[in-house]
């Protein structure tokens, strides 16, 4: 059983094939593996008590991480394309800190990098029928990517002179030490998190603050209902996936029997295959 | 008056007749009865002051279950599948523990399984109209569960990478021991909870987090614009499909006998077949 | 200028007449000044400092208020409908505990029954066009009230099951010393708000409390979605305000040329006149 | 090259010329780091290291400013109507306190005024094409302003009686020492903050700060509602009002060409009106 470079590709690269989506389910509980390792060695006394079989792991999922690394590199068919691409530099990533934790005494930071290990994740979930409804969000939080920063630039502007006038209500001495530890705080408020750590002790701050939980509590509702128009908006243009046959326009309603660009009558049997 | 077996399923499986509904009634107060004392017993002072009331009222209790689940075993058409069912296995669980903390020395979590007598008084809410509301909001729930799975996978790799940087930047000697924790203070954060139990204390670490909760701030849009749409969906299906079979307008309201636009007779074999 | 029983009828509990505007403005000023008295006694410095002040002003508004609820009994014609309507029992509690005061040495609490005269503000309210935009949110809750009602028995059954748990997990060294505390802790958690009062320190605690707080994020969706599908109806309702000159029924839609109950066509006045 | 007024006034007030544009982003950036600086100078450790580049940037910048405000006096039409403008009254705000600075040993919170500064960002921001989206959002809530502020009036009610209630129950031991401070723990429960700056203790306490919790989780819901159903408005208005003139079909997309139903070309002129 000869295995050719093109049979790898598909193996590696796409998931179309039984062997395909084998490779890709066994990547996926390496991946989950290797993130679930990195977290438990930050946990102190999982470290000091499974030192080893920690250590051992590591070495045994970055082996598997570089191999598949120097196969894709091997079977690519621009292998410098891949290797500065964005998955290209999160594969590589993934098994750096281990090597280069040899050569340096590495702090502690430089191993958390294998984190990013993580991010593989997507480039296998593109594969499955998860992905669609994925990209109708992603659509509408795009969609509404304006909208969203001009709320989000009001809010700052709010943030700011909220911050600075509790700094000046507060002051140090109540925690609100300087104007940045005011806009956290602020932050903290706006968005309902509400930590507890700095909070309001005088009569007028806690007046002032009371006033800017109800300013919060209706702005709340805007990015809410930004993503919700969107969102359904995205709806219902996903009803129709009419193309017209012949200018191509793609954005017609669902009972569209015309195409409204060019007149033509529009193929109606993309439509009734969806039934 | 002597009461059929058949009598009986009516009674305590149905609820069309007065005696089964009176019996449903009866049920529910007894299962609401039983939660109050295992909440109750767990309070320290209550459970000394009124140990004695509250160990009679339970073997009252189990006694009356125990009674009902033998009624229901005896009665049911294929008891098996009624005892393997998900309400019978409920059941069982109500009763066990009394029994078996004669014979063990239970320890006091044991006891507590008989909280799930509460999953019962779903058993009897099948019965009321509120059910119709409730399936219009579990079917949107459904409908956008896959949105919502995409949503929450997309939360869970955020709160891991933020719960990472998190516990680089500030460390365990304020509070981000592990890179566990700092994943339990991005959830508590981007959730908006906010305990305050772990919070940054370092000026980077502040301005992360508020980073962190505007980001959160724009997301919490995300899943309440999903459900609000596929709610609405659901709305709409619920509204009329009625066409005029004069005009053929279809938007006229759920309870219209004659066409708004032409003001024929509406045909109503279609919306009298849905009943 | 004789006032006679009608004027003051007029004046009194109508406001369409100049001087039933004065009155209604006069008395909300009136009742503002009277519940910020209720509050600024509360406040122990202020009342120290400012005790006789506030003492007079207490008497001077009970006088007021008194004379108001005699000449409501003597003007309007049926004295005893009033006296045991909503507003007469509101009305005689705004000045009962003043002279109760007097005979009673009444304990503090008694006297905040006084705050209730914040509901008088309502009636006045009813005059005003604010009324209109407040009854669709009102309506709409309405409409929604037995999918609120379905949703809250739903998180109310999870809160139990949840706080049952975590108290099982954490107990009573870590503040949940009894099921009761447990439930407190989840409806904290579930509503974000999150004081931080009680929150889990063990391990397995945050972990399930960490599954809990994103199930609620996914959850705060429902009510939201609920209300903004019913509004968003409330406003499509309220563009038609046609009513069928043969059979006075009034759901039409906004396009409605016929009657959809008898048939008949619809006399377009109304809608016109609207533009 | 001599510059003249108009060619100034096209500089400093207009954005069409290219040389309009870079004064515009130039200001931006000045207005950025004066804001940066106001901010900075509030944190003690910065203000104490770098207070001489501090103290030169502020002049540098009251510098730039000043020369600014004197340059938009000298070329503006009607120059008291400028200085009388709000943007002429922040313009004025943004350089004084340095100024007075010299003559009063101020007080630092006199320093603070110059966050005001802030606001001059938004002088410029009319020029981009954020301005339509945000117009949007804007149009919403101001549509929906009535709607809030009666939601607003209600949740001011509630959170003061609630606050008198929970006054009574707890009591000045637990931190509801008088009526304002448990309004204002009302308002930090009912808006989800919930600092746990004054918390529940009683066991009565907790349980009704639980019912105002679900009930604040339901209300929530409310300003959402309304925002999203007004900006959904918003959106629809924006949509296509074209209506065929062969078949009277309306749905139609915005960009349409020809008539979705019947093939045949749309009228533009109604479309092309709009803009």
């Amino acid at each position: 059983m000869s295995i050719t470079k093109d049979r790898l590709y598909e193996i590696i690269f796409e998931a179309d094939t039984k062997s395909g989506k084998i490779f890709d389910i066994a990547l996926l509980i390496v991946i989950i593996l290797s993130i679930l390792l990195v977290v438990l060695e930050s946990v102190p006394s999982i470290e000091r008590d499974y030192h080893d079989v920690l250590k051992l792991s590591e070495w045994l999922i970055t082996g598997i991480f570089s191999l598949e690394y120097m196969l894709r590199i091997w079977i690519v068919q621009k292998p410098k394309a891949y290797i500065f691409s964005f998955y290209g530099i999160i594969d590589l990533l993934s098994v750096l800190p281990s090597y280069l934790g040899l050569v340096i005494v590495g702090t502690h930071g430089f191993m958390v990098i294998r984190a990013l290990r993580l991010l593989r994740i997507f480039r296998i979930l593109k594969l499955n029928r998860y992905i669609k409804e994925g990209a109708i969000i992603v659509r509408a939080l795009r969609q509404s990517r304006i909208k969203i920063s001009v709320f989000l630039f009001a809010v700052l502007t709010m943030v700011i002179i909220i911050g600075t006038i509790m700094y000046l209500i507060e002051g140090g001495e109540n925690g609100f030490t300087s104007i940045p530890r005011g806009i956290y705080w602020a932050v903290v408020t706006l968005t309902t998190v509400g930590y507890g750590d700095i909070s309001p002790t005088t009569s007028l701050g806690q007046f002032f603050a009371s006033f800017v939980m109800i300013i919060g509590y209706a702005i709340i509702a805007v990015p809410t209902g930004i993503v919700t128009v969107e969102l359904s908006k995205q709806n219902s243009k996903d009803a129709s996936t009419q193309v017209c046959p012949n200018c191509l326009a793609d954005n017609h309603t669902e009972d569209a029997l015309y195409c409204n660009q060019c007149g033509k009558k529009l193929n109606q049997t993309q439509s009734l295959r969806k039934k």
